[in-house]
Protein backbone atom coordinates (compact mmCIF):
# COMPACT_ATOMS: atom_id res chain seq x y z
CA UNK A 1 0.00 0.00 0.00
CA UNK A 2 1.36 3.65 -0.83
CA UNK A 3 2.09 6.33 2.03
CA UNK A 4 -1.24 8.09 1.92
CA UNK A 5 0.96 11.12 1.07
CA UNK A 6 1.85 9.92 -2.40
CA UNK A 7 -1.62 8.82 -3.20
CA UNK A 8 -2.68 10.02 -7.21
CA UNK A 9 -4.42 13.13 -7.38
CA UNK A 10 -8.45 13.08 -8.12
CA UNK A 11 -9.62 14.53 -11.50
CA UNK A 12 -13.61 14.86 -11.19
CA UNK A 13 -14.89 14.20 -15.17
CA UNK A 14 -18.57 15.23 -15.60
CA UNK A 15 -19.10 14.18 -19.24
CA UNK A 16 -21.10 11.77 -21.40
CA UNK A 17 -20.60 8.00 -22.34
CA UNK A 18 -19.56 6.89 -25.76
CA UNK A 19 -19.85 3.15 -26.45
CA UNK A 20 -16.99 3.20 -29.15
CA UNK A 21 -14.33 4.51 -26.65
CA UNK A 22 -13.14 7.39 -28.36
CA UNK A 23 -14.89 10.02 -27.02
CA UNK A 24 -16.93 10.86 -23.44
CA UNK A 25 -15.32 9.79 -20.27
CA UNK A 26 -13.44 6.74 -21.41
CA UNK A 27 -11.18 9.60 -23.58
CA UNK A 28 -11.03 11.66 -20.11
CA UNK A 29 -10.62 8.26 -18.08
CA UNK A 30 -7.61 7.23 -20.59
CA UNK A 31 -5.84 10.94 -20.27
CA UNK A 32 -6.39 11.31 -16.75
CA UNK A 33 -5.17 7.79 -16.02
CA UNK A 34 -1.99 8.21 -18.16
CA UNK A 35 -1.28 11.77 -16.73
CA UNK A 36 -0.85 9.50 -13.25
CA UNK A 37 -4.09 10.65 -11.66
CA UNK A 38 -7.47 9.11 -10.90
CA UNK A 39 -10.79 9.78 -12.58
CA UNK A 40 -14.00 9.89 -10.69
CA UNK A 41 -16.62 9.95 -13.64
CA UNK A 42 -20.47 11.15 -13.43
CA UNK A 43 -22.15 10.22 -16.61
CA UNK A 44 -24.47 13.11 -17.88
CA UNK A 45 -25.85 11.11 -20.68
CA UNK A 46 -25.36 8.09 -22.27
CA UNK A 47 -25.32 7.67 -26.45
CA UNK A 48 -25.87 5.05 -28.93
CA UNK A 49 -22.97 6.22 -31.21
CA UNK A 50 -20.19 4.47 -33.61
CA UNK A 51 -17.04 6.14 -35.29
CA UNK A 52 -19.78 6.73 -37.85
CA UNK A 53 -22.83 8.31 -36.25
CA UNK A 54 -24.27 9.52 -32.61
CA UNK A 55 -27.75 8.31 -32.96
CA UNK A 56 -29.20 8.55 -29.54
CA UNK A 57 -28.74 10.88 -26.24
CA UNK A 58 -29.92 9.35 -22.93
CA UNK A 59 -29.25 12.19 -20.57
CA UNK A 60 -29.54 11.11 -17.18
CA UNK A 61 -32.27 12.53 -14.41
CA UNK A 62 -31.57 14.78 -12.42
CA UNK A 63 -31.77 13.63 -9.06
CA UNK A 64 -29.99 10.58 -10.06
CA UNK A 65 -27.32 12.29 -11.46
CA UNK A 66 -27.31 14.84 -8.66
CA UNK A 67 -26.98 11.66 -5.92
CA UNK A 68 -24.11 10.30 -7.93
CA UNK A 69 -21.76 13.95 -7.95
CA UNK A 70 -22.82 14.09 -4.21
CA UNK A 71 -21.79 10.65 -3.12
CA UNK A 72 -18.27 11.29 -5.00
CA UNK A 73 -17.36 14.39 -3.65
CA UNK A 74 -18.08 13.33 0.04
CA UNK A 75 -15.76 10.86 -0.21
CA UNK A 76 -13.05 11.83 -1.81
CA UNK A 77 -11.20 15.04 -2.12
CA UNK A 78 -11.08 15.86 -5.29
CA UNK A 79 -7.99 18.18 -7.25
CA UNK A 80 -9.72 19.52 -10.35
CA UNK A 81 -12.59 18.82 -12.65
CA UNK A 82 -13.57 18.63 -16.50
CA UNK A 83 -17.05 18.99 -17.85
CA UNK A 84 -17.66 17.89 -21.18
CA UNK A 85 -21.22 17.11 -22.96
CA UNK A 86 -23.90 17.66 -20.60
CA UNK A 87 -26.76 16.93 -22.69
CA UNK A 88 -29.55 18.44 -20.83
CA UNK A 89 -30.32 21.72 -19.42
CA UNK A 90 -31.73 20.62 -15.66
CA UNK A 91 -28.39 19.21 -15.45
CA UNK A 92 -26.62 22.55 -15.84
CA UNK A 93 -27.96 23.80 -12.17
CA UNK A 94 -26.86 20.90 -10.43
CA UNK A 95 -23.71 20.94 -12.06
CA UNK A 96 -23.57 24.33 -10.67
CA UNK A 97 -24.85 23.99 -7.21
CA UNK A 98 -22.39 20.79 -6.76
CA UNK A 99 -19.40 22.31 -8.46
CA UNK A 100 -19.77 25.81 -6.06
CA UNK A 101 -19.42 24.42 -2.65
CA UNK A 102 -15.72 23.24 -4.37
CA UNK A 103 -12.68 25.01 -4.36
CA UNK A 104 -10.90 23.95 -7.56
CA UNK A 105 -9.72 24.28 -10.85
CA UNK A 106 -12.35 23.59 -13.62
CA UNK A 107 -12.01 23.06 -17.47
CA UNK A 108 -15.33 23.41 -19.40
CA UNK A 109 -15.39 21.58 -22.40
CA UNK A 110 -18.22 23.34 -24.28
CA UNK A 111 -19.26 20.09 -26.48
CA UNK A 112 -21.99 20.95 -28.64
CA UNK A 113 -21.81 18.97 -31.47
CA UNK A 114 -19.65 15.79 -32.00
CA UNK A 115 -17.35 15.48 -34.88
CA UNK A 116 -19.56 13.82 -36.79
CA UNK A 117 -22.21 16.34 -36.84
CA UNK A 118 -24.79 15.70 -34.20
CA UNK A 119 -25.99 18.45 -31.73
CA UNK A 120 -26.60 17.91 -28.22
CA UNK A 121 -27.29 21.59 -27.32
CA UNK A 122 -29.82 24.81 -28.28
CA UNK A 123 -29.51 28.17 -27.49
CA UNK A 124 -31.15 27.99 -24.10
CA UNK A 125 -28.62 25.66 -23.32
CA UNK A 126 -25.73 27.17 -24.74
CA UNK A 127 -27.35 30.69 -22.59
CA UNK A 128 -27.31 28.81 -19.46
CA UNK A 129 -23.68 27.15 -19.37
CA UNK A 130 -22.53 30.65 -19.87
CA UNK A 131 -24.18 32.08 -17.05
CA UNK A 132 -24.45 29.45 -14.95
CA UNK A 133 -20.83 27.81 -15.08
CA UNK A 134 -18.82 29.92 -16.91
CA UNK A 135 -18.50 31.83 -13.85
CA UNK A 136 -16.60 29.20 -11.82
CA UNK A 137 -14.74 28.18 -15.23
CA UNK A 138 -11.02 28.09 -15.19
CA UNK A 139 -10.47 27.32 -18.84
CA UNK A 140 -12.94 27.24 -21.50
CA UNK A 141 -11.85 24.85 -24.34
CA UNK A 142 -14.22 25.26 -26.97
CA UNK A 143 -13.40 24.95 -31.01
CA UNK A 144 -13.51 27.94 -32.99
CA UNK A 145 -16.90 26.86 -34.15
CA UNK A 146 -18.28 26.36 -30.79
CA UNK A 147 -16.29 29.95 -29.47
CA UNK A 148 -18.38 31.73 -32.17
CA UNK A 149 -21.71 29.93 -31.51
CA UNK A 150 -21.44 30.45 -27.80
CA UNK A 151 -20.51 34.02 -28.01
CA UNK A 152 -22.05 34.88 -31.35
CA UNK A 153 -19.46 36.63 -32.59
CA UNK A 154 -18.02 36.31 -36.16
CA UNK A 155 -14.24 36.27 -35.33
CA UNK A 156 -12.21 34.11 -33.03
CA UNK A 157 -10.81 37.52 -30.99
CA UNK A 158 -14.13 38.57 -30.46
CA UNK A 159 -15.60 35.10 -29.71
CA UNK A 160 -12.95 34.85 -26.75
CA UNK A 161 -13.35 38.34 -25.44
CA UNK A 162 -16.76 37.86 -25.19
CA UNK A 163 -16.49 34.09 -23.60
CA UNK A 164 -13.85 35.68 -21.07
CA UNK A 165 -16.68 38.39 -19.87
CA UNK A 166 -18.96 35.67 -18.75
CA UNK A 167 -16.45 34.76 -16.15
CA UNK A 168 -13.95 32.21 -17.26
CA UNK A 169 -10.53 33.41 -16.57
CA UNK A 170 -9.03 31.52 -19.40
CA UNK A 171 -10.19 30.26 -23.00
CA UNK A 172 -7.77 27.99 -25.67
CA UNK A 173 -9.70 27.97 -29.19
CA UNK A 174 -8.54 25.45 -30.91
CA UNK A 175 -8.31 25.94 -34.35
CA UNK A 176 -8.77 21.94 -36.11
CA UNK A 177 -11.83 23.59 -38.04
CA UNK A 178 -10.05 26.29 -39.61
CA UNK A 179 -8.68 26.24 -43.38
CA UNK A 180 -5.35 26.80 -42.23
CA UNK A 181 -2.29 24.92 -43.22
CA UNK A 182 -1.47 23.67 -40.03
CA UNK A 183 -3.85 23.87 -36.70
CA UNK A 184 -3.21 27.15 -34.47
CA UNK A 185 -4.93 26.72 -30.95
CA UNK A 186 -4.76 30.18 -28.98
CA UNK A 187 -5.15 30.83 -25.35
CA UNK A 188 -6.88 34.09 -24.26
CA UNK A 189 -6.83 35.96 -20.53
CA UNK A 190 -7.98 38.76 -19.62
CA UNK A 191 -4.81 40.17 -19.11
CA UNK A 192 -2.14 39.33 -21.32
CA UNK A 193 -1.45 38.76 -25.20
CA UNK A 194 -2.98 35.67 -26.57
CA UNK A 195 -0.84 32.64 -26.89
CA UNK A 196 -0.48 30.45 -29.89
CA UNK A 197 0.55 27.06 -30.26
CA UNK A 198 0.99 25.78 -34.04
CA UNK A 199 1.06 22.12 -34.74
CA UNK A 200 1.21 19.79 -37.81
CA UNK A 201 -1.91 19.22 -39.08
CA UNK A 202 -2.84 15.58 -39.33
CA UNK A 203 -5.15 13.84 -42.52
CA UNK A 204 -7.64 12.01 -40.67
CA UNK A 205 -10.47 13.17 -38.38
CA UNK A 206 -10.37 11.94 -35.26
CA UNK A 207 -13.22 10.91 -32.22
CA UNK A 208 -12.24 12.38 -29.22
CA UNK A 209 -9.51 14.72 -29.23
CA UNK A 210 -11.41 17.42 -27.55
CA UNK A 211 -12.19 15.20 -24.79
CA UNK A 212 -8.78 14.17 -24.60
CA UNK A 213 -6.99 17.52 -24.59
CA UNK A 214 -9.20 19.47 -21.85
CA UNK A 215 -9.14 16.42 -19.06
CA UNK A 216 -5.20 16.08 -19.86
CA UNK A 217 -5.55 19.60 -18.68
CA UNK A 218 -7.40 18.75 -15.69
CA UNK A 219 -5.08 16.27 -15.10
CA UNK A 220 -1.84 18.80 -15.37
CA UNK A 221 -3.55 21.01 -13.11
CA UNK A 222 -4.31 18.79 -10.40
CA UNK A 223 -0.50 17.96 -10.34
CA UNK A 224 -0.10 21.42 -9.43
CA UNK A 225 1.12 22.75 -13.16
CA UNK A 226 0.32 26.19 -13.83
CA UNK A 227 -2.13 27.38 -16.32
CA UNK A 228 0.10 27.71 -19.68
CA UNK A 229 2.26 24.95 -18.81
CA UNK A 230 -0.92 22.24 -18.77
CA UNK A 231 -2.04 23.59 -21.83
CA UNK A 232 0.90 23.67 -23.51
CA UNK A 233 1.59 20.17 -22.16
CA UNK A 234 -1.96 18.64 -22.45
CA UNK A 235 -1.63 19.54 -26.71
CA UNK A 236 1.49 17.64 -27.15
CA UNK A 237 0.15 14.88 -25.47
CA UNK A 238 -2.67 15.11 -27.34
CA UNK A 239 -1.22 15.94 -30.81
CA UNK A 240 0.79 12.30 -30.43
CA UNK A 241 -2.58 10.45 -29.43
CA UNK A 242 -3.85 11.64 -33.36
CA UNK A 243 -0.30 11.03 -34.87
CA UNK A 244 -0.76 7.55 -33.49
CA UNK A 245 -4.27 6.96 -33.90
CA UNK A 246 -6.64 4.14 -34.08
CA UNK A 247 -8.55 3.05 -37.06
CA UNK A 248 -10.50 0.95 -35.22
CA UNK A 249 -14.41 1.57 -36.51
CA UNK A 250 -15.30 2.32 -40.19
CA UNK A 251 -15.66 6.23 -40.10
CA UNK A 252 -13.62 8.26 -38.00
CA UNK A 253 -10.03 7.34 -36.29
CA UNK A 254 -9.47 7.74 -32.32
CA UNK A 255 -6.48 9.15 -30.21
CA UNK A 256 -3.92 6.21 -28.77
CA UNK A 257 -4.02 7.59 -25.67
CA UNK A 258 -1.33 5.02 -24.68
CA UNK A 259 0.48 5.47 -27.46
CA UNK A 260 3.30 4.26 -25.77
CA UNK A 261 2.40 0.76 -25.59
CA UNK B 1 -0.66 6.86 -37.91
CA UNK B 2 -0.26 3.19 -37.38
CA UNK B 3 0.02 0.42 -39.89
CA UNK B 4 -3.42 -0.75 -40.34
CA UNK B 5 -1.87 -4.49 -39.58
CA UNK B 6 -1.41 -3.64 -35.78
CA UNK B 7 -4.24 -1.98 -34.15
CA UNK B 8 -4.95 -3.21 -31.09
CA UNK B 9 -7.37 -5.78 -30.59
CA UNK B 10 -10.85 -4.22 -29.46
CA UNK B 11 -11.93 -5.96 -26.21
CA UNK B 12 -16.38 -5.17 -25.76
CA UNK B 13 -17.28 -4.89 -22.40
CA UNK B 14 -20.61 -4.95 -20.82
CA UNK B 15 -20.73 -3.91 -17.26
CA UNK B 16 -22.51 -1.66 -15.12
CA UNK B 17 -20.23 1.95 -14.17
CA UNK B 18 -19.45 3.14 -10.56
CA UNK B 19 -18.51 6.93 -10.41
CA UNK B 20 -15.60 6.42 -7.83
CA UNK B 21 -13.73 4.47 -10.80
CA UNK B 22 -12.45 1.63 -8.58
CA UNK B 23 -15.30 -0.58 -10.19
CA UNK B 24 -17.42 -1.17 -13.07
CA UNK B 25 -16.16 -0.24 -16.65
CA UNK B 26 -13.50 2.38 -15.48
CA UNK B 27 -11.74 -0.45 -14.06
CA UNK B 28 -12.44 -2.75 -17.41
CA UNK B 29 -11.21 0.45 -19.93
CA UNK B 30 -8.02 0.79 -17.47
CA UNK B 31 -7.14 -2.82 -17.34
CA UNK B 32 -8.02 -3.46 -20.94
CA UNK B 33 -5.82 0.10 -22.02
CA UNK B 34 -2.83 -0.86 -19.52
CA UNK B 35 -2.66 -4.47 -21.56
CA UNK B 36 -2.33 -3.01 -25.08
CA UNK B 37 -5.61 -3.29 -26.10
CA UNK B 38 -9.03 -0.94 -26.64
CA UNK B 39 -11.54 -1.10 -24.55
CA UNK B 40 -15.97 -0.15 -26.25
CA UNK B 41 -17.97 -0.19 -23.08
CA UNK B 42 -21.58 -0.99 -23.27
CA UNK B 43 -23.18 0.15 -19.74
CA UNK B 44 -25.61 -2.46 -18.42
CA UNK B 45 -26.43 0.00 -15.39
CA UNK B 46 -25.33 3.11 -13.72
CA UNK B 47 -25.34 2.96 -10.48
CA UNK B 48 -24.85 6.11 -7.40
CA UNK B 49 -21.87 4.29 -4.64
CA UNK B 50 -18.40 5.76 -3.48
CA UNK B 51 -15.55 3.45 -1.69
CA UNK B 52 -18.63 2.85 1.31
CA UNK B 53 -21.54 1.80 -0.52
CA UNK B 54 -23.40 1.44 -3.24
CA UNK B 55 -26.95 3.36 -3.22
CA UNK B 56 -28.81 3.03 -6.31
CA UNK B 57 -28.71 1.04 -9.29
CA UNK B 58 -30.62 2.47 -13.02
CA UNK B 59 -30.22 -0.31 -15.26
CA UNK B 60 -30.74 0.77 -19.39
CA UNK B 61 -33.39 0.15 -21.15
CA UNK B 62 -33.44 -2.71 -23.09
CA UNK B 63 -33.99 -1.34 -26.83
CA UNK B 64 -31.45 1.76 -26.03
CA UNK B 65 -28.87 -0.75 -24.77
CA UNK B 66 -29.36 -3.44 -27.67
CA UNK B 67 -29.03 -0.11 -30.05
CA UNK B 68 -25.70 0.50 -28.26
CA UNK B 69 -23.99 -2.61 -28.79
CA UNK B 70 -25.57 -3.55 -31.92
CA UNK B 71 -23.83 0.25 -33.42
CA UNK B 72 -20.46 -1.05 -32.06
CA UNK B 73 -20.16 -4.80 -33.21
CA UNK B 74 -21.72 -3.38 -36.62
CA UNK B 75 -18.81 -1.01 -36.87
CA UNK B 76 -15.69 -2.36 -35.26
CA UNK B 77 -13.71 -6.07 -35.03
CA UNK B 78 -14.53 -7.41 -31.70
CA UNK B 79 -11.86 -10.05 -31.06
CA UNK B 80 -13.00 -10.43 -26.98
CA UNK B 81 -15.95 -9.71 -24.95
CA UNK B 82 -16.23 -9.27 -21.02
CA UNK B 83 -19.35 -9.78 -19.23
CA UNK B 84 -19.55 -7.90 -15.32
CA UNK B 85 -22.48 -6.26 -13.51
CA UNK B 86 -25.76 -6.89 -15.44
CA UNK B 87 -28.64 -5.38 -12.93
CA UNK B 88 -31.80 -6.56 -15.15
CA UNK B 89 -33.06 -9.83 -16.05
CA UNK B 90 -34.23 -7.20 -19.13
CA UNK B 91 -30.88 -7.21 -20.60
CA UNK B 92 -29.58 -10.71 -20.36
CA UNK B 93 -31.61 -11.57 -23.81
CA UNK B 94 -30.45 -8.98 -25.54
CA UNK B 95 -26.84 -10.14 -24.12
CA UNK B 96 -27.43 -13.44 -25.50
CA UNK B 97 -28.57 -12.24 -28.59
CA UNK B 98 -26.27 -9.91 -29.84
CA UNK B 99 -23.33 -12.00 -28.78
CA UNK B 100 -24.13 -15.34 -29.99
CA UNK B 101 -23.53 -13.22 -33.33
CA UNK B 102 -20.13 -12.90 -32.56
CA UNK B 103 -17.27 -15.89 -32.65
CA UNK B 104 -15.15 -14.71 -29.83
CA UNK B 105 -13.64 -15.83 -26.46
CA UNK B 106 -16.23 -14.57 -23.34
CA UNK B 107 -15.26 -14.02 -20.23
CA UNK B 108 -18.44 -13.76 -17.23
CA UNK B 109 -18.18 -12.26 -13.99
CA UNK B 110 -21.12 -12.89 -12.62
CA UNK B 111 -21.15 -9.74 -9.78
CA UNK B 112 -23.91 -10.68 -7.72
CA UNK B 113 -23.14 -8.16 -5.44
CA UNK B 114 -20.56 -5.49 -4.93
CA UNK B 115 -17.91 -6.03 -1.92
CA UNK B 116 -19.60 -3.29 0.11
CA UNK B 117 -22.42 -6.03 0.46
CA UNK B 118 -25.04 -4.31 -1.82
CA UNK B 119 -27.04 -7.48 -4.32
CA UNK B 120 -27.36 -6.86 -7.84
CA UNK B 121 -28.98 -10.42 -8.91
CA UNK B 122 -31.99 -12.28 -7.59
CA UNK B 123 -32.80 -16.03 -7.93
CA UNK B 124 -33.80 -15.77 -11.30
CA UNK B 125 -31.63 -13.64 -12.58
CA UNK B 126 -28.94 -16.32 -11.34
CA UNK B 127 -31.08 -18.90 -13.37
CA UNK B 128 -30.89 -16.57 -16.64
CA UNK B 129 -27.50 -16.20 -16.17
CA UNK B 130 -26.77 -19.90 -15.70
CA UNK B 131 -29.19 -21.06 -18.83
CA UNK B 132 -28.62 -18.29 -21.26
CA UNK B 133 -25.07 -17.02 -20.55
CA UNK B 134 -23.38 -19.84 -19.35
CA UNK B 135 -23.15 -21.38 -22.80
CA UNK B 136 -21.64 -18.77 -24.43
CA UNK B 137 -18.73 -18.73 -22.03
CA UNK B 138 -15.20 -19.33 -22.64
CA UNK B 139 -14.45 -18.71 -19.00
CA UNK B 140 -16.59 -17.44 -15.36
CA UNK B 141 -14.71 -15.80 -12.74
CA UNK B 142 -17.23 -15.92 -10.10
CA UNK B 143 -15.34 -15.77 -6.31
CA UNK B 144 -15.98 -18.16 -4.06
CA UNK B 145 -19.15 -16.92 -2.59
CA UNK B 146 -20.71 -16.39 -5.70
CA UNK B 147 -19.92 -19.82 -7.36
CA UNK B 148 -21.90 -21.36 -4.29
CA UNK B 149 -24.82 -19.25 -4.84
CA UNK B 150 -25.02 -19.58 -8.71
CA UNK B 151 -24.30 -23.34 -8.18
CA UNK B 152 -26.47 -24.18 -4.80
CA UNK B 153 -23.51 -26.48 -3.93
CA UNK B 154 -21.71 -26.00 -0.70
CA UNK B 155 -18.02 -26.82 -1.85
CA UNK B 156 -16.48 -25.37 -4.41
CA UNK B 157 -15.93 -28.43 -6.14
CA UNK B 158 -18.99 -29.38 -6.45
CA UNK B 159 -19.77 -25.84 -7.02
CA UNK B 160 -16.97 -25.69 -10.12
CA UNK B 161 -18.63 -29.13 -11.70
CA UNK B 162 -22.30 -27.70 -11.44
CA UNK B 163 -21.00 -24.47 -13.26
CA UNK B 164 -19.20 -26.25 -16.18
CA UNK B 165 -22.21 -28.50 -16.48
CA UNK B 166 -24.29 -25.28 -17.74
CA UNK B 167 -21.91 -24.70 -20.70
CA UNK B 168 -19.25 -22.86 -19.71
CA UNK B 169 -15.55 -24.04 -20.99
CA UNK B 170 -14.11 -23.30 -17.49
CA UNK B 171 -14.20 -21.69 -14.09
CA UNK B 172 -11.69 -19.45 -12.04
CA UNK B 173 -13.40 -19.11 -8.65
CA UNK B 174 -11.59 -16.29 -6.14
CA UNK B 175 -10.75 -17.45 -3.30
CA UNK B 176 -10.68 -13.74 -1.20
CA UNK B 177 -13.62 -14.46 1.08
CA UNK B 178 -12.09 -18.44 2.43
CA UNK B 179 -10.36 -17.96 5.62
CA UNK B 180 -7.38 -18.91 4.24
CA UNK B 181 -4.03 -17.55 5.12
CA UNK B 182 -3.31 -17.10 1.70
CA UNK B 183 -5.91 -16.16 -1.15
CA UNK B 184 -6.02 -19.43 -3.30
CA UNK B 185 -7.90 -19.24 -7.32
CA UNK B 186 -9.05 -22.45 -8.69
CA UNK B 187 -9.20 -23.28 -12.55
CA UNK B 188 -11.61 -25.61 -13.04
CA UNK B 189 -12.11 -27.22 -16.72
CA UNK B 190 -13.89 -30.09 -17.60
CA UNK B 191 -11.12 -32.91 -18.36
CA UNK B 192 -7.79 -31.67 -16.61
CA UNK B 193 -7.57 -31.32 -12.78
CA UNK B 194 -8.04 -27.90 -10.97
CA UNK B 195 -5.28 -25.68 -11.36
CA UNK B 196 -4.77 -23.61 -8.00
CA UNK B 197 -3.11 -20.24 -8.00
CA UNK B 198 -1.62 -19.12 -4.38
CA UNK B 199 -1.02 -15.46 -3.33
CA UNK B 200 -0.44 -13.55 -0.92
CA UNK B 201 -3.27 -12.10 1.31
CA UNK B 202 -3.01 -8.14 1.48
CA UNK B 203 -4.85 -6.79 4.43
CA UNK B 204 -7.33 -3.72 2.80
CA UNK B 205 -10.45 -4.83 1.25
CA UNK B 206 -10.42 -3.36 -2.26
CA UNK B 207 -13.57 -2.03 -4.58
CA UNK B 208 -13.18 -3.34 -8.69
CA UNK B 209 -10.74 -6.24 -8.13
CA UNK B 210 -12.72 -8.79 -10.16
CA UNK B 211 -13.49 -5.99 -12.35
CA UNK B 212 -10.02 -5.70 -13.14
CA UNK B 213 -9.48 -9.23 -13.31
CA UNK B 214 -11.59 -10.43 -15.45
CA UNK B 215 -11.05 -7.65 -18.05
CA UNK B 216 -7.73 -8.63 -17.68
CA UNK B 217 -7.95 -11.76 -19.08
CA UNK B 218 -10.17 -10.90 -21.88
CA UNK B 219 -7.56 -8.36 -23.05
CA UNK B 220 -5.36 -11.14 -22.57
CA UNK B 221 -7.36 -13.37 -24.55
CA UNK B 222 -7.90 -10.84 -27.01
CA UNK B 223 -4.01 -10.66 -27.54
CA UNK B 224 -3.61 -14.19 -28.91
CA UNK B 225 -2.99 -15.97 -25.49
CA UNK B 226 -4.23 -19.34 -24.53
CA UNK B 227 -6.22 -19.35 -21.56
CA UNK B 228 -4.09 -20.66 -19.06
CA UNK B 229 -1.28 -18.23 -19.53
CA UNK B 230 -4.68 -15.07 -19.78
CA UNK B 231 -5.29 -16.48 -16.35
CA UNK B 232 -1.95 -16.50 -14.77
CA UNK B 233 -0.65 -13.81 -16.07
CA UNK B 234 -4.05 -11.58 -15.33
CA UNK B 235 -3.71 -12.88 -11.90
CA UNK B 236 0.06 -11.65 -11.48
CA UNK B 237 -1.30 -8.31 -12.72
CA UNK B 238 -4.50 -7.75 -10.27
CA UNK B 239 -2.09 -8.39 -7.43
CA UNK B 240 -0.16 -5.71 -8.17
CA UNK B 241 -2.75 -3.39 -9.01
CA UNK B 242 -4.38 -4.50 -5.06
CA UNK B 243 -0.38 -4.34 -3.35
CA UNK B 244 0.19 -0.80 -4.80
CA UNK B 245 -3.27 0.17 -4.16
CA UNK B 246 -4.77 3.70 -3.84
CA UNK B 247 -6.92 4.98 -0.58
CA UNK B 248 -9.18 7.46 -2.47
CA UNK B 249 -12.08 7.37 -0.76
CA UNK B 250 -13.13 6.83 3.24
CA UNK B 251 -13.90 3.12 2.83
CA UNK B 252 -12.25 0.52 0.30
CA UNK B 253 -9.31 0.78 -1.55
CA UNK B 254 -8.91 0.77 -5.14
CA UNK B 255 -6.77 -0.89 -7.61
CA UNK B 256 -4.03 1.02 -9.23
CA UNK B 257 -3.85 -0.06 -12.65
CA UNK B 258 -1.62 2.06 -13.73
CA UNK B 259 0.96 1.03 -10.13
CA UNK B 260 3.78 1.27 -12.49
CA UNK B 261 2.96 5.18 -13.36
Amino acid sequence: MKNSNIQKPVVLVIAGHDPSGGAGIQADIESIANAGCHAATVITSLTAQNTNQVIETLPQEPDSFRKQIKLVIEDMKIASCKIGMIGSIKLIDVIKEELSKLNIPIVLDPVLSSTSGQTFTNKEMCEDILSSLFPLTTLATPNSEEAKLLSQATDLNSAAKSLLKHGTQAVLITGTHEATDNVTNSLYTENDAPIEFHWERLPETFHGSGCTLSSRIAALLALGNNLNTAVEEAQAYTWNTLKHGLKLGHAQSQPDRFYEK
